[in-house]
């Protein structure tokens, strides 16, 4: 990637380390090894604010030698290194450095005097997937061996199945496992924490729309910032804006972001833009260290802001945000489906109202992969210059090829930004009641404003 | 309900009967009757011009009494009668006419001098869903125990599954398979041949678009067919337009129509509309015998027009819908999903711009129980006053309670209207190319008539 890396990594304490698990190669020989490790047998904790030797200044080269690394980060490289796939399942709450060796594909984990040897399987090797998705399991999840299933835990009840042809990656970076698969239906898979996050087939109608809706409501965008968003798709967008002349992504996670350039290169081509800088923080301490008013435009693709447990509700995030931005600056942010009524989107646009003070507008888009077939997103602007998010000041040419993206357009175009904000009456009703207070209504946010 | 009923059944030949399966209360007793029946000793068979004695006049009357039946419809009206529930598999192919009579609940179906008994099972049993949906199944398809799954077979490689709470119905008619089950997500739903047919949570996003897309687009209807959509659910939006004096619906179907009723109250309220007559016919031989001219919309939802082996493709369907219609006339038929693009919509719309001369569009909406989540409409107006689709002449009070619905709309507004219309760039694109001609063109059919 072309941006340049600020590197900065949260530290937390470790209390010990349950199992690493790992595969052979039939997949059905269940060769676990398990390994039992404390803090006090690692080469370097994150207890505190203590320092991992070794770990900042070699960033990115530390996974060529043998050396003291993340184990759940070396395990991503170590893939594109051996061409193989390791699993260390359990570990990912846990921030875990050992020492690491490679010899003839052999994984071996230093664990102060003890060592574990860990038999390789291939890329590619044919999982029984129902072991899959552990983590999310629930008597509710149902499980079939060959195929992926979300469970959309704000819907019980249902669960979207995809067909494994191959499993090309899986691991566990410091905050969350991850997997990629080929899929049969939907081309290649990511999977966050067993979360469907990106498919190959549909990933452009939300990164267009997460886009272009904050990024066209503006006139000549200049400086956006990206809160999430590590897969890069997100920033293939903004680098079709030729106003645009700086594009900060923050994204804590750098397996991630090695994970989608290995394997999703059309989609992390975003980081291949030269006004991108990638800065490896948490979202809400970087807003902290941002000079007031700098940005145009603030797409935040990190988390979902509705559940009720959300950090989101326990911290500032949203007036860091606009703080961050110019008097009005533009936020986007994934605001889930208008078919999960149980979620509170209502109670969101009542927070945000005080907070921009400028518009707050709720639109919707389509991707078949996710539950429901729709997500939605929250819009809001500071107080400033009017943005009316309904009738886009901006257009985008839908050929545009301008910055890193090898295609032009395939979702937005300007009929299809005006239509995200059209509801079905159930949502509007809600609106113009007690529920949902804001969400489509036609005019009442501009109106205030003129 | 309140229709008249013009009943007219269509009759084939019987070759032979496989098996007359059931299921005991535990359902893992797979205590399968099987009942060597052929035409010869059926007391009353379907071959050539033959009548049925006692059915045509008898008609809803026959299940109160032990008579001569369609096997396949007098299973349904038992369950209303008895509270229990029976399963006919296999049958649907065939249609049958056997002497039947309830003795404590067990059925007793005789066939000539033979005569067998299948124990009841109780509505409500729980089943082993594995095994429900065998008719549809392939090796591709999924199956879990508890949930019922629908796979996409036009996208091959996915499946999404609900979870079944308690099944409520479920047997076979003359012409197809069909269950009713209590989802944890969806409330009820209906299953025909396996294939979700409709929910309780979002039917009305389906119903109240492919009525009202098509009867918004011209002033004052007044005489409306529905060919298919035997649940009622679009009668029921047919109700809601004042202007609107007569509605013909024709349903091959009754079993479904009674299934409706019995399950589904709220959707098949359409039927209570005094102007509605039910024609128990098939649709082509409906609009054969229908004067040039007669309608001022027909609304076609009894298949899927694109699937290239369906006898739509065969027969001359849409010249016959379009001499059905009056000069300016519209038809709305169900189009799938813009996200299957292994779907010839364009060459659906090729055809059909000579055939009905006027307007061509295509337009969606969102359904989250339906595969991908999106459906598509094809609309087509004859030559005579324009229709320009995408800006509807007829507005529709957004708390419109005429008829004979006892909610408001819940999903169609004017705005969601004009917005079914807007495509997605890979949609448009297409269109503008080779491929899906026409549509999404913004201007291009009205222009032509302006």
């Amino acid at each position: 990637g072309g941006g340049k890396i600020d590197r900065e990594v949260a530290l937390e304490d470790i209390d010990n380390v349950e199992e690493v698990g790992n595969r052979t190669e039939k997949g059905d020989q269940d060769a676990k090894a398990h390994v039992d490790l404390h803090a006090s047998d690692l080469v370097a904790s994150r207890g505190g604010q203590e320092e991992i030797e070794g770990v900042e200044e070699e960033a990115d080269d530390a996974y060529d030698k043998e050396d003291v690394v993340p184990l759940g980060h070396a395990f991503g490289s170590w893939v594109e290194d051996l061409g193989l796939l390791h699993r260390a399942d359990s570990i990912s709450e846990y921030n875990l450095y050992v020492k690491m060796a490679k010899e003839d594909g052999v994984v071996v984990v230093r664990n102060g005097d003890s060592e574990v040897s860990l038999p390789p399987i291939s890329a590619g090797t044919e999982y029984n997937t129902k072991e899959l998705a552990d983590d999310n399991l629930t008597d509710d999840h149902p499980k079939v061996p060959g195929w992926f299933s979300e469970y959309c835990p704000i819907w019980p009840g249902q669960a979207h199945f995809l067909k494994v042809e191959k499993i090309l990656f899986q691991g566990r970076s410091e905050y969350q496992s991850m997997m990629v698969f080929q899929s049969s239906a939907y081309g290649k898979v990511f999977i966050l924490d067993g979360a469907l996050q990106l498919t190959e087939k549909d990933e452009f109608a939300y990164q267009e729309m997460i886009t272009h809706l904050p990024l066209c409501s503006i006139p000549n965008p200049n400086k956006v910032l990206l809160i999430g968003g590590g897969d890069g798709g997100i920033l293939r967008e903004i680098s079709r804006h030729s106003s645009v002349q700086h594009i900060d992504i923050c994204e804590i996670d750098t397996m991630l972001v090695d994970v989608y350039k290995k394997y999703f290169p059309s989609v992390a081509v975003g980081y291949e833009d030269p006004r991108v800088t990638l800065h490896v923080k948490d979202g809400s301490a970087f807003l902290k260290s941002v000079p007031e008013g700098t940005y145009d435009a603030i797409i935040v693709d990190a988390f979902d802001p509705i559940r009720p447990d959300h950090e989101l509700h326990k911290t500032p995030f949203f007036e860091l945000v606009a703080k961050a931005l110019r008097p009005g600056g533009v936020m986007c942010i994934q605001a889930e489906s208008i078919w999960f009524r149980s979620l509170d989107i209502e109670q969101l646009m009542v927070k945000c109202r005080p907070i921009f003070k400028g518009s707050v507008r709720y639109a919707w888009t389509i991707v078949p992969a996710y539950p429901s077939g729709v997500i939605g997103f929250l819009l809001c602007s500071t107080e400033g210059p009017l943005v009316d998010f309904r009738n886009p000041v901006n257009p985008i040419d839908p050929n545009n090829s301008y910055g890193v993206a090898k295609e032009p357009l395939k979702f937005y175009n300007t009929e299809v930004h005006m239509a995200a904000f059209c509801l079905p009456s159930f949502a509007k009703k809600v609106n113009n009641g007690s529920k949902m207070n804001g969400v489509g209504t036609l005019a009442a946010d501009e109106a205030k404003h003129k």
